[in-house]
């Protein structure tokens, strides 16, 4: 008889959801501090700046840089009114993203249902385990009704995770730019705040609904964990879904707005970036809130959902499940609760533990955060792995049960926890320009724009070497000590630091969006040089960010696959046999498809973008002179309606791809598709988000002009910056739309095989039983 | 007892040299007409036309078009003095090449022999066979030696083949310009013949060489067939590493002067392309032989070596081989035998039986090659699978013998022949300029060179779904009837109508220079129209023939790969371990890492190249106005010095990965390994080229303004037509470097495997034997 976990399971029922709630109060109490920020033009900033000048809260008062443009109320006003309209405007695209995404997720919910329940003809009868058929499980029914209801959840979690993160992105924008007025130490203080709003928000609160979940699904199942757990995964099924839709739209969005703006605005018409005469301004800036901030908080979302489920699937059907060991069953959540209270412990370092005082302490701040949270999370998986895990336990490994030890399972988080530090390391190397790649990159625009091309594609390429490495490694020691559950709780490490990520991840797109605002505010050159700062080190963490999500997305969708495959009673996924080599061939096809696609609607829509801004620039007397205003409407309508029409081809290509193949070609031929989108989908992300990521920074390089090499090849507007500005322009659908797509299209398959792993393996592969 | 084939061993030991002799008779004697065309000045242009005057050989005197420029004796002058520079600094480069490659090539087969050797020990003794352990083989030892000397021998044919394509290329591109006076009709059937007299030798002398090597191995392994086709796949390994040096050495040479030459001309200096005042000028012409001739030569003799090899050692250990059925044995080289024959009637179609009369037939009559060809060939293979097959046999596959009909291996060379037509007719849709994808990526020029990236990208992209659904679906066919035999005669059925698909491949650049000698000798605008004519369809097809040699690879390497687990020992490869799933997933990144190093090697060259060309135009006096002659010896020195250096990291990645894989962690990583660097390199490989070649004829639609929606993009010098400069010259690298090479990564890698598979399953993986 093998030993149950040291915690005992009350103590694991109040645990969890402690964390959770602690999680979420830290998010409440940074949301109070960055609201002490006013953005009402009455009560002025100087009232704000006193409310918050006590002690060292980022609000020290020996900052060096100097203070400007504080007693302006007419900027203050004019911030509160940009704010209110990216506000409005991100908040309504949601509304009708949501409108027409909810229609697809009904639809889907009834094929689940359906589907699920056609296993065993929608008999209400209690049947023989799949696993263990000496005991009865609940009906099939009852996992088709369960999966349903918990798919619903995760696609609301989703949403509200999407949502909440727009909201607190577009409350603290504004509050940014006001700030960086008193110095750029100041302003990072807030956005990185708000960022961590949206971090905890978003990590606890999956935390916690998942729990709640799994507790409530419990009073119905009892003893069946096999299929209490497998209705589980129906959560990760709609988060993801979600999530899909989410990135894609969102990303459509945003970047049909910028490149449409930037292309009439910085190329052709030779003003700056934001500036308030652009019609596609507005969008832009909303396009950074749907995009970055709503699209990447449900894609981690998802992550998070999904590698909780392959975990806890896995594990239903290993000792912890059969013994019925819950704290042990629990470990997958009591690993994200640690982590949340690692991260709280990990964020006060950047806002109260030590201060930016000048701008090239940015970066080394942010990425102390990772470094941090690493160190102390470790530290936290051995506590976690010591008290919640038996010292001896078996996990279910293809048909047979593998013993693992105590220790090999907290080697197994350590080493997708590391793996995702250096992978945050190696992205930082290829995308920040303080360092030769980008350096590099920006000196083969001295020869122009196809040197550019070819030189930041060649770097994207090169980028992708270590971190596969890196993901092997953890896939080898993990799969090795524990099999797909050590896979899963490798990825679930990668992700335990969640809450630290997404706040560097959302500070990117608040800084932006600051720099956008003063800009358009008319504040002073001074303050968006700033904004410029903070920005640059934000290009830096959103790539670091989508590097995180790609190689935890890996790790989980090979946990998922591994999963799908025990569920479908497969016990080789041999590349030897025809099924299984063209499955693999066609799945690695599946991400270039899905990359033309979303790449052809960003230039598609970004085409009607530049249209309407030139129209606008020609038949609008005086918008050119600032005498007139724009329509701002028109584009983000523009914006709206190509994103929402273009996601549904992708979005398709992504949920029915598993269906047919399963359908009509068969689980082993679905296997190698799942195999082969994930090895291929995982390089083109690593790769497009680098890529672009490196462009861009390598035209602030230029624009910038620290160092005597980039004023070689400054100022903004020569030559070598306007090919600078070319490249950057291509890379912002790589690394905002295709890239971080194509991590949930991996996911995404595999959870969706997951969940219809019973009905396939009953239903599946008609056209090989026929032929 | 299974039947042995119709055809009797003496007819089968006859018909293939007979075939071969006649390739090479049938390629010698267009040869022959193409040296009427007279490039000396004192005989003058009117003679060449006079001798050939007779009859309908393409020489009929009813083409409306005017001839013009005929007895300028000058430019006759002119133009063999600059077919000479190229043909020297060809000659020159090739040597330079060869010599180094050299090196590496007797480094290499001491590297064969030793490990293969020490499999046994070095002993001489005859031991058990592999397969069938009743009988005796011959000492491994033996097999290490002859191996070594096929390897050696198809390296020395694959640098037959470059040298002698480069050759006759360089020998047929002024006389394409010269004919280009009277005609684009004329000039094409120069420019075709010439691409046939390379085809015809190239495949007659392939098979050539290794029915001899067959034969002559033959005398010493007797009945022992196993270690005779064992020994005969060095041949392969020969053929594919010469190509592999062949096609990055060149393809860096090649692209390093061509985008250098164009981003100074045509971007800077805003002269033509080729104009003679271009240093760089002479440097890109010689690179054209050296990369697109004698690198395309090298590349499909090595398919079309390892497409056999796989074929015959599968065969070693089936019925054809256990049964010494002799002629069933060679029905590799029979369906070869029988391609040199179809192709030489569809040759005849272009030269003798139809004419050009305008430039809107020239795509059309490049397009019915591929067709004619396919269809006769579909009746060739009923004929040989007919006479050279028993009607019933069995196959080996993974351990068992496959009972297959001589109908079901028709069908598996079928499906090869016609997914080749299917890829060619998709490459063609998506690279011609006649169809909407090229013209909607000329469009996207409007808005400036960043849209133009992205819509070319995504065309790329889109570009893979047919041909990988047409691999696909032949894998699925010839391996479900035939096993890995079934998928290596697929790719010999893909690779049968070689001669016609080189003709029209080497048909391009032929093309390409002739037009560079036009506008270089001065020649008048109209002739440099005709033969940019000639060269848009050229860019077709040479996309094309990178189409073919691209899923030409992806069957043989997987044919070759089989064969490799086979001989390795392997029974299944199970994604579902963790060896085996690192190694898919490192293997999926090889291609991008590759493509790192060749890009970034084209990338630094081309800024030398932009250097000095800079320089000479700044520091030259006169030479902006024609009245100082640039000094071409220093450029054809970086491009040749970049492409010596710069190939060696690529090639070593590509030559020692196999080795140190196998060596330190066995063979199942290795199959792994294998299996993601094939279907993750045939996706970028295909995207690859398709975008290159696409935006290589957005820039022509532009230029040429056939359309009124061409015109309104244009003209030259216009901004839509900078921009598409821009994509062009970023293409150039994808095109020409990367995208083709790495079909020689995926094949090479495998015959590389599969010749020291006995190493490896004896001394390999000890990384996991001692953790």
């Amino acid at each position: 008889m093998v030993a149950s976990a040291f915690l005992p399971e009350l103590w694991t029922e109040i645990l969890v959801p402690v964390c959770a709630v602690i999680g979420i109060a830290f998010s409440l109490f940074q949301w109070f501090i960055v609201s002490r920020v006013r953005v009402t033009a009455d009560q002025g900033a100087s009232s704000s700046s006193g409310g918050s000048n006590n002690g060292k809260n980022g609000y020290g008062d020996y900052l060096i840089e100097e203070e400007e443009g504080l007693n302006e109320q007419s900027v203050v006003a004019k911030c509160a009114e940009i704010q209110t309209a990216i506000s409005e405007g991100a908040t309504s695209f949601l509304f009708t993203e949501y409108k027409y995404v909810g229609v697809f997720m009904v639809f889907f919910a009834a094929i689940i249902f359906v589907f699920l329940g056609s296993v065993e003809g929608f008999s209400t009868k209690n049947k023989p385990c799949t696993y263990d058929d000496t005991k009865t499980c609940k009906p099939a029914l009852a996992t088709a009704a369960f999966s349903t209801v918990a798919f619903v959840l995760g696609a609301v979690t989703s949403v509200l995770s999407g949502f909440l993160g727009m909201k607190i992105a577009t409350y603290a924008n504004a509050r940014t730019t006001l700030e960086a007025r008193k110095g750029v130490g100041k302003a990072f203080i807030v956005a990185f705040r708000s960022g961590a709003v949206m971090g905890f928000l978003l990590a606890a609160s999956g935390l916690l609904v998942l729990y709640i979940t799994i507790n409530v699904f419990k009073i119905y199942y009892g003893d069946d964990w096999e299929g209490l757990f497998e209705a589980i995964t129906g959560y990760g099924l709609g988060g993801s879904s979600m999530a899909l839709f989410g990135r894609v739209g969102g990303g459509i969005y945003t970047k049909a707005a910028d490149v449409g703006a930037d292309l009439v605005g910085k190329i052709e018409r030779n003003i700056p970036e934001d500036d308030p005469r652009n019609p596609a301004v507005i969008a832009d800036n909303v396009g950074d809130n749907v995009g970055d901030i709503a699209g990447m908080g449900s894609d981690l979302f998802g992550s998070y959902a999904e590698a909780s489920c392959a975990a806890l699937v896995v594990a239903s059907i290993s000792s912890f499940g059969i013994n019925h060991d819950f704290t042990a069953m629990l470990y997958p959540l009591l690993i994200s609760s640690m982590g949340i209270l690692v991260c709280l412990i990990t964020t006060l370092f950047a806002t109260d533990f030590f201060e930016i005082k000048a701008v090239k302490e940015i970066e080394p701040a942010l990425k102390n955060q990772l470094i941090i949270s690493t160190v102390i999370m470790t530290v936290g998986i051995a506590i976690v792995s010591w008290v919640g895990l038996p010292s001896s336990f078996t996990i279910f490994n293809f048909g047979t049960q593998k013993v693992v030890k105590n220790w090999q399972l907290f080697l197994c988080v350590c080493v997708g926890l590391w793996a995702g530090l250096i992978i945050g390391f190696v992205t930082e190397y290829y995308t920040s320009n303080a360092y030769s790649p980008v350096q590099d990159v920006a000196d083969s625009c001295r020869t122009g724009a196809a040197t550019n091309v070819i030189f930041g594609l060649a770097l994207g390429y090169k980028s992708v070497i270590i971190p596969i490495f890196a993901i092997a490694a953890s896939i080898f020691v993990s799969f090795s000590f524990a099999a797909m559950y050590g896979v899963a709780v490798a990825a679930l490490g990668m992700l335990s630091t969640i809450a630290t990520g997404l706040a560097i991840d959302a500070y990117g797109p608040i800084s932006d969006n600051a720099g956008g605002i003063a800009e358009m505010a008319g504040m002073s050159h001074r303050i968006r040089e700033r904004t410029d700062a903070l920005d640059a080190a934000g290009n830096t963490t959103a790539a670091i960010g989508k590097g995180f999500a790609i190689g935890s997305a890996a790790l989980v969708s090979l946990a998922l696959f591994g999963a799908f495959v025990s569920r479908a009673g497969v016990h080789t996924v041999d590349v030897l046999t025809p099924k299984v080599i063209i499955g693999l061939l066609v799945g690695a096809m599946l991400p270039y498809w899905f990359s033309a696609m979303t790449m052809k609607s960003v230039g598609s829509a970004a085409l009607k973008m530049v249209e309407e801004v030139r129209r606008q620039f020609n038949t609008i007397p005086g918008l050119m002179e600032g005498t007139a205003k724009p329509d701002y409407a028109t584009c983000v309508k523009i914006s709206t309606d190509a994103s929402i029409k273009e996601m549904i081809p992708p979005g398709c290509l992504v949920m029915l791809t598993p269906l047919i193949v399963g359908f009509f070609f068969g689980v082993e031929t679905l296997s190698g598709v799942l195999a082969g989108s994930l090895v291929s989908g995982v390089q083109i992300a690593i790769s497009a988000s680098n890529t672009g990521g490196a462009w861009d920074n390598a035209k602030k390089y230029i624009e910038a002009g620290v160092s005597e090499h980039a004023k070689s090849l400054g100022p903004k507007g020569s030559e070598p910056h306007k090919a600078a500005v070319i490249g950057d322009t291509i890379g912002d659908p790589l690394k905002d739309t295709s890239g971080p797509s194509l991590n949930i299209l991996i996911k995404l398959m595999a959870v969706e095989s997951l969940v219809f792993a019973p009905f396939f393996a009953t239903h599946g592969g008609i056209l090989f039983k026929y032929l």
